[in-house]
């Protein structure tokens, strides 16, 4: 068939559909990064694919907070100068990074998820069961539920919350209200709602 | 220091890197990229390694035509229902996909790149020279500048179509105009004045 001789060779419309699988590369950037790897210098194509094969042979599951890790337990887990006292909740080890450069100094758990009834996603497919144990074993305090404010991620800190009822500690959320920089007149009704409710006294 | 050792591990950080430096990918979508290969299957994640190596071993210039082939020469160059009288010169080899999908049938001539004294390329950095070879050798009727309308470009165009004044080939580009579905209201003043220009009677 000369029209499948004519085409793009298979090597390069395979790479594209690799990259249009990640998440948020289109069918065009897709073509866009194969092109660029096909002009790129040969070493710096090796390196992007030898770093593709060492996270996954390399990166491995903390056995304590569940976190991404190189060697178990994790560097969260191991460091004596954290506070260990508070662990905060977090829905993907991403979210970790954000909450690092806070200043945010105590110990993690990261469920893998959240709960979604819709997507049969259950409390036993995230790591709530471990989240109890943890909090027994290690005499946890407070656990902070650093989960998206959506109906899910509510619906997940509600759940945590009452299935550590029994382990005394305290379950809190992170505040709710305006984002810094929001312009008032444009905020959506929930979250002015939300920052009207947990007002402060300015002091 | 307990910093580093709670940091994000040295394969993730090196992952998010390498995708940081392809084209469009900004920091945050790297990082998404990283962590999505974490989450995804290993078969998944040595599959797109596999695929990059693979187009930088497998895939070379076409040695008639520069486009990227796996067989030399092209199936472009090969394929005998094309039109072999007219070539059509375009900047990149993504550009020949664009162009198939119009029905142009004839042969291709990529000069991976076109001329811009500002970063330093001059004729002697694209396939020029071997654009005016082949038309020699081949006897080529046209040669249609399919180059984007830009200064470069058009600088470009002129130049072929100079370089190639010994030949006898008519050198021809893609017309000038309003694109389909634009909003003659928000038209660009030199597009418009292109538009105007190659204006048609209406038959």
């Amino acid at each position: 068939m000369p029209g499948q001789a004519s085409g793009t060779p298979e090597p390069i419309t395979r790479l594209i559909e690799h990259f249009h699988r990640l998440p948020g590369i289109g069918p065009k950037s897709a073509q866009r990064l194969a092109y660029h790897i096909l002009r790129s210098p040969d070493q710096e194509a090796q390196a992007l694919a030898t770093a593709i094969g060492d996270v996954k042979s390399r990166i491995q599951y903390c056995s304590i907070c569940f976190n991404f890790t190189e060697s178990d337990p994790c560097g969260y887990c191991e460091d004596e100068h954290r506070d260990r006292t508070v662990v905060c909740v977090v829905e993907e080890p991403l979210d970790i990074v954000a909450i690092e450069r806070t200043g945010f100094r105590g110990l993690y758990h990261v469920l893998h998820g959240i709960l979604n009834p819709m997507e049969g996603r259950g409390p036993d497919d995230l790591r709530i069961r471990e989240l109890h144990d943890r909090v027994e074993v290690e005499g946890l305090v407070e656990v902070i539920m650093a989960i998206d404010p959506s109906l899910e991620g509510e619906a997940t800190a509600m759940y945590v919350q009452r299935l550590l009822g029994d382990t005394g500690a305290r379950v809190t959320r992170l505040a709710r209200g305006l984002p810094s920089g929001a312009d008032l007149e444009y905020t959506d009704d929930v979250t002015l709602a939300r920052a009207f409710e947990g007002r402060q006294e300015i002091s």
